[in-house]
């Protein structure tokens, strides 16, 4: 009885594009509030870091009539890796083709999953290298810890809606070998509210949850990485400062066990700053699954998540003119 | 040109037999003092557990004359896995054989690396069920966070001495697909003070570092994972009101970034309480190399390590009568 | 024009005596979950203090038939003091008398506030000695940090609610030289909903809020003080894992800026792990008032506190069968 | 026998003044890595505070030949109160006259103490009002939380060197009321290495500890409060990054149980981060006594404190061109 053998071909999520009708505005926070650095300015995009990204670029922001999520990108393994994958996503139907890649990255597949969000695959990735100014004093630090802002040192997640979850778990588990870490499933797991998964020891590195809009393509949030929670503590008061407005914590989430801390960037998506949470290793895990009186509010320590984190989404229907189709489906708690 | 796939059979570090010839006050020491859990006892040997451990157990903590490292455990993805890592062992002439395994765990192929450090590998892993007044309320913990103790939350890693770095690197890239993380060189390259190497995101799951005392088969540290580095800080009051005497940190490491700890548990063997460093992605992820200067005191703050951190490790010939050969080897530095 | 010296008679908070219906449960909540130490047992009350408490005891749990604050200790900065004190308070009418004190305190002079609420006055107090096997191995300790629970370091300050706070707040003010550091004012002032006051830098010991229900003598909560926000993170946790509800927190206040988790004990008293705010030096500090909308939710990060933070004190009248008046006082929102 | 009363006049350390060679860099260490903002300029001196700070200033940094301390302010509780300590002060024969104030400050009364050290008090104080892009969202915070550099809340305390501590000592405590909190006495008591003193329920606003070069009028550090240990923690970082050595740190004290970071200042001073330590308020607090035993090396996890720590202070005869007197002066461990 031959067991199948785990897929191992994606190494770790890439980078992402992220779309805003407000570049401006969207590069001071995320320059100014969250510290990142713009390596890169091409076209309508400019090319950000977090201080500790190995790669020169993870997160492209690029000026869009409406906010959501632009594209996510997935690095494999391997050239070899590369051309298996594509060509499996290729017998799906759901590949629109090669491209000779962007800044910082070379030659790369790029497909749809079933829920219409754009994705991709790629190989070869430029290390970043720090002009002599930005040289830390720690020679295994891609670059100086910047002084200024909240700090992240790196992109880590995204949540990404869809109508109906399943389908899309299941295309990522199959042709990206993504592991299931955890499901929020209601109705006695009949209705898939939530997946989280990741290609590393990383708890998840991205979330598919049902749209209660029932739209697609939708972003729910791009979640960046602090070293301790009292960075995600000093995060909330440099926003408050600044004005932005904290739509939930800093608490922690029950599902990733995480401490987080989101606000609206000026585009109109929401951002986490985000840290702790855990580690899974084994190749064999059982994924946790949460029916609705474990979900509970989705926060370990009991405070409720405010209805904004349950109806809106980016593209949002009502604020960026988004038709909403009529739909039953249930109100949901996505993480 | 066909470039050769990198290995992933290694799933993660499994657990780690340590000896102690004072097995109460050892363990007198990981429950009450590091809050781990003794899950089972059988013959000299008592099995203890992280908080947060996916495994029934990780730690072994066996009776002996004196302390040292028992054995090192690796578990694979798979149990084709099993078989491919245990086949390309078995010809490197250093593998001693099949076993039908421990508590806690299944089948195991087990061998040597060239230090005489005794490794083995295994698939088949019990994973933690608590008992009902040890269930946690948070769903995705295996159990209860202790009330007492440090509370580290499991077993991350371990650094062992060896007459000479450089083979048993080789042996645990080529036969386990460890990738190499950091390493520190002397001598313009010549003389490979230690490396560290990782088969997941974790910065590290084992060190190599050259014998000071040209001896074979010691430790320098068996490290545990705790959450945050304010646990750290907790973690020194708790030692000091204890009257276990902190060899070093709490600090900040260059090498992986890690915030540190350092005791002797009762049994002589060094214990490291650890959080933060950073995690590795990227597929050809440049090893860090650091030479004499730039290396510095291994501390980022400035601080020096002790000169035990350099000239004491277990067994120790001083100490636990083990006899000590000329050696013409430098002092070296090790994480 | 000679301006009035502030009087400064009064050096701190001194202990509180809170009533409990569910003794045994108490208890255990303050020993096991906040890791107090209990050092004296008396009649129906258990004397308790924090690690950190020069005084051998600074709380007193007393059985009582509901919950509640039993009575309100000042000490004074000298005998002169006292003397001054009493004679002042006497000439109010509030004045209940002198006793020879209790345990861990001399001569005390008591009186009840304007609203009914037990205070006194003494000087004499027995500084903690400690048992060998608790004393700490810092010498400026009174006990040794303790390894298990929360890990309060001392009783902080309490907030009591009464029918009008105008007039129990002059009354401290006048003859117990209480600072007035924040107040939050409605209707143009004309509502007086709380006032923070302080004998000391630290920035309230205790604060009068305006009772919703109309009702005299009650309780809102007594604080206990940790070191580190943290700590109040991981007394999150060990509320959770030991099926005590959390009612709000981990947050930071606006009013005071500190740091907050707020749960009940078994026996249905508020209680508050606290730390960080700010220290008042200034002898002319301008008390900062809030009105309505800058008071907000009086969480400086934006989530809302429960309607139980408004709505319930001790004794409350449902649950614990106090008679309810009719009442139109305006819904407050005490800290 | 009546117990004399204690002095309470003092209200608080005010501010300080730091000698400084290399001005503008100097005011580049405290603006862009402390995080200190400045508020005036005149003369050859520049006025900061830190974004907590209740007075317009707390820190004048002034061009001189050589580092060391300008003077050290005290303010008083009360117009009454400064005519009383200025009475008192001028029977010592330490007075050297009144002024009429300094930017942010009224009419002061100078002296100097046993040592030679400058020293005032002053009631009148300006009170901070921030321009309207330097307002906090949070109307109890005198400005906005700065989103660069360490973050310092405010001025903390200072220490300073003299020959002979005890007169010194016994003068501040006579006529300013200070309260003795810790002392470091070696030889059997003979020899008073340092005595840790303040006026409020702060551990120690001022230090007086025993020159080892035997000069007079030195300083050993001023230091700044930060809010968490993390910020000490995330300050190392950033001097790290910004050339800055660091002297000891980040570790905690076993005099006062404060967390610290000591680093120099361009123009030679030695600046400390600082933060936790214990709040003393009893009336009758017994001085805690560390003999050389005791003592250790003055940090309670272990590690030494350098030598620099011990010999070096500012001006420093070696760099500045003091002339050293010959000196029959234990070495000594300053906090």
């Amino acid at each position: 009885m031959s067991q199948q053998e785990p897929l191992r071909d994606i190494a770790h999520l890439g980078h992402i594009e992220l779309l805003t009708p407000k570049p401006v505005e969207s590069l001071w926070y995320f320059t100014e509030l969250l510290g990142m650095e713009s390596v890169h300015q091409e076209g309508q995009s400019v090319y950000l870091r977090g201080f500790g990204d190995n790669a020169s670029t993870t997160l492209k922001l690029t000026e869009a009539e409406k906010p959501g999520v632009g594209h996510v990108a997935w690095r494999v393994i391997s050239p070899q890796a590369l051309e298996r994958r594509a060509e499996a996503i290729e017998k799906t139907g759901l590949g629109t083709g090669w491209t000779n890649g962007d800044f910082g990255h070379g030659r790369t597949y790029q497909f749809r999953d079933p829920d219409g969000h754009k994705l991709e695959i790629y190989y070869d990735e430029d290390r970043y290298e720090a002009p002599p100014e930005k040289r830390s004093t720690l020679k295994n630090l891609p670059m100086k810890y910047p002084g200024h802002g909240i700090g992240v040192r790196r992109t880590d997640h995204l949540a990404m809606l869809c109508e109906n979850v399943g389908p899309n778990r299941e295309f990522v588990q199959e042709n990206l070998g993504l592991q299931l870490r955890e499901q929020v499933l209601f109705q006695d797991g009949e209705f898939e509210v939530g997946s989280w998964m990741s290609s590393t020891a990383v708890h998840h590195e991205m979330a598919y949850v049902a749209d209660v809009k029932g739209l697609s393509g939708r972003l729910h949030h791009v979640s960046f990485w602090v070293d301790n929670r009292e960075d995600v503590l000093r995060a909330a008061d440099i926003l408050m400062e600044n004005g932005i407005e904290i739509e939930a914590g800093p608490s922690r989430h029950n599902n990733s066990q995480a401490f987080y801390l989101y606000s609206f960037e000026p585009g109109g998506n929401r951002i986490e700053v985000y840290t702790s949470g855990f580690l899974v290793f084994a190749p064999d895990w059982k994924p946790v699954i949460w029916n609705e009186e474990e979900r509970g509010t989705g926060v370990y320590w009991g405070a409720a998540l405010p209805d904004s984190f349950l109806n809106y989404a980016t593209p949002d229907p009502d604020t960026h003119g988004v038709e909403a189709p009529s739909s039953d489906v249930p109100r949901v708690d996505p993480l």
